[in-house]
């Protein structure tokens, strides 16, 4: 039995009772809410996994962060530097996205060094055969070549398994009616979509939904329905070819909900911040409450260096409107593959913005946080203000940095302090 | 005459022409909205200003950044440095809020190099003195000298002025009534609050609101009237003395307008992300559209380290709901004076939470910066697009640093660059 027909049978699987204790909920209703396909619990059956992630209804936000070779930086040994800096910033997952080198190796080592819920896209595999192959071209993936990637990434361990299922020709037809100024940007979604206007053919992982589904339960892979039709230019959010997407995904998730296998749905992109807590509220309702996980938003397309900020913005807004899992943007999106470095500062800055939904979601206990740290701050305990903060490291190098002449005081106040003007003077 | 007088009088000062050349929008348009009161452009008239500064109504979002010294960083050269990254950084004016060395110095030198509009806090000024002086304390300033640094900086040349004339002992009456997590975080407001419980005695900036208004008058000083009891905590935000105050600061700004002087509101601090627009709302309302200066708001307590992005996704969401003015935040903020460094992310997070926000508003032209933008990111016009950027050489770094194999894609996909693979598969 999968997880989800084992809390449709009124059981409690041990997974769910680790997810429930870690948030504070109560078993039963994030079993109901999994069972009605409001939440997730990614665990592959082949994986020993050590910490378990929930995902969805109930649940604080979570954060993603992608790592994964490419040809310019095909090492392994820097993907597992990028994946335990991290898990030491607090990811609560990773996806490996690796398209360099010995993809299938790389995978299994990061599953293997992994202590959070590991997620892939299972294309890359047969685009990176074919190209590596005597087509030499993408366009040389075959239906089967997909499925066979889909089973291997099962095979491995994988956890969440990202499938654009939902790039379908009449998705296609609509984008082709209602031209784009960024066209489409998802990797795994054009891999699809140039592979089907070249053999005139439907996507497979559409096509043959119920085998891929067969697979999924095998394993009890979870479905991430992918978002192939992101807009990856504000001016390009909520059009007709991205909702009609969504709308198909909706329709998935339902086929995998009744056979068994847990599913989430995947969200942009670039988004205008008017548009943002919108558009969250239409995939929930479409979307019969499935989990929403979105990359980004980024409320804007011109800053790139700083695009995990623009992502924190929408992050934030997009969590508070509902969307359940955030996949972090580093600094280096759109400019390179990041460094370790910027890996934490991706985590951290997705942590802030998903803090900062659940509070305004009205999560409970999500503010205790705020208000244990505020507490501190106004008696100026400095050491205990200083760990915990959500990045202690950094922090703590900034006050160092500043040097204050008093130790109870910072440099940018000194003296007049209002904290111990307050003290001294009340 | 003032400017505000002046646009109540039919005439389009140079000043007001300029900024709606610079906004694209009709200076008559303009010239109303701040006769009204829903706009300002703060131009001090000892100052040979080269650029204006327009805020409010059917402007674009401003981003202010703070410099200044304090007691362990006294150094002018180094305030100086910092106003040059601000400006180059892209900041549309600076407020100097030195405390330590020769503040008078410093503040004349900052108004003499900066291009950009310059604001101040002029009760600085009557602490810095009172702890000089035989008092040796903040409670030996006199209602006059806070008065007589008002005059110091009026004559000085600063465009704006903070004066937190809205901290009435009945609005502290409410903070005592409802204790807070943080008490009072405005350096200002503190200064005041301490001397006003000590001597028994009102705000003399309240109650003496009327020569205030007639020396800010004299040299046509834009009054920005401070929020003394702004939240230093998310628990803090939006409580009964907070409120009182911004209503109490709502009839300042009338007898300011009746007076012929311009003024705008200044705003939060910490604020949970569900409380943002709603508060904006409630300021653009209760202040009969005043112009709206936030500082952040920040949406979570406890990240320093990263409180330039805690306040981008709260600047963000203020600027959408209808706020002003954002005043930066950077990263050693809670921590230490900022680095140079510092000052430049700071005024780039701001610029990017101003813009997401004037996208968001719907303000005409904002949303063609990422048109142009997108268009150009999609044909892989890489040069454009780094100069284009909003930090172009942070961009131009992070670019390099991936070294990618080839020039026309960067190094995340490679030769699975989305972007190639339609040009060359379509």
């Amino acid at each position: 039995m999968t997880l989800l027909e084992k809390v449709r049978a009124g059981k409690i699987p041990v997974e769910v009772r680790h997810v429930a204790a870690d948030e504070r909920v109560d078993p039963e209703v994030l079993a109901r809410n999994i069972a009605l396909g409001h939440a997730v619990v990614p665990a592959n059956r082949c994986r020993k996994a050590k910490r378990f992630l929930g995902i969805g209804k109930g649940l604080r936000t979570k954060v993603n962060a992608n790592i994964g070779t490419s040809r310019d930086y095909p090492r392994v040994a820097k993907e597992l530097a990028k994946l335990d800096a991290a898990v030491k910033a607090g990811a609560d997952a990773v996806m490996d996205l690796s398209t360099g080198g010995d993809i299938r190796a790389i995978r299994r080592a990061v599953v293997k060094h992994s202590p959070i819920a590991v997620g892939s896209v299972s294309i890359y595999d047969a685009a990176v055969a074919a190209v590596a192959g005597v087509g030499k071209n993408i366009l040389a993936m075959t239906p089967d070549s997909m499925l066979a990637a889909f089973r291997a990434h099962a095979e491995d361990g994988i956890d969440f398994i990202t499938v654009h299922a939902g790039v379908t020709r009449d998705v296609l037809a609509d984008l082709a009616a209602h031209p784009r100024v960024c066209g489409m940007v998802s990797r795994g979604g054009t891999f699809l979509a140039e592979w089907m206007k070249h053999h005139k053919a439907e996507n497979p992982y559409y096509e043959r939904f119920d085998e891929l589904l067969d697979i999924a339960r095998e394993f009890d892979v979870t479905l991430s329905l992918g978002d192939g039709l992101r807009p990856g230019a504000i001016a390009d959010a909520n059009d007709p070819a991205q909702l009609h997407e969504l709308r198909t995904l909706a329709g998935l998730a339902r086929r995998a909900l009744a056979k068994g296998v847990q599913s989430m749905i995947e969200g942009p992109g670039h988004v205008p911040l008017h548009l943002v807590a919108e558009h969250v509220r239409y995939q929930k309702k479409v979307c019969h409450g499935a989990p929403f996980y979105v990359l980004g938003p980024l409320v804007t397309d011109i800053a790139p260096g700083y695009d995990h900020i623009t992502s924190a913005i929408g992050g934030a807004v997009a969590a508070a409107a509902g969307a359940d899992f955030l996949c972090y943007v580093t600094p280096s999106e759109h400019l390179s593959l990041p460094s370790v470095e910027e890996v934490h500062t991706g985590v951290i800055a997705a942590r802030i913005a998903a803090h900062a939904g659940d509070i305004a979601k009205g999560l409970p206990h999500a503010a205790d946080w705020d208000r244990t740290f505020s507490q501190r701050r106004r008696k100026r305990d400095w050491k205990k203000l200083l760990s915990d903060c959500i990045d202690p490291a950094a922090a703590k190098r900034i006050r160092l940095k500043g040097k204050p002449a008093d130790s109870d005081v910072c440099s940018m106040c000194g003296e007049y302090c209002v904290f111990r003007l307050q003290d001294e003077l009340d």
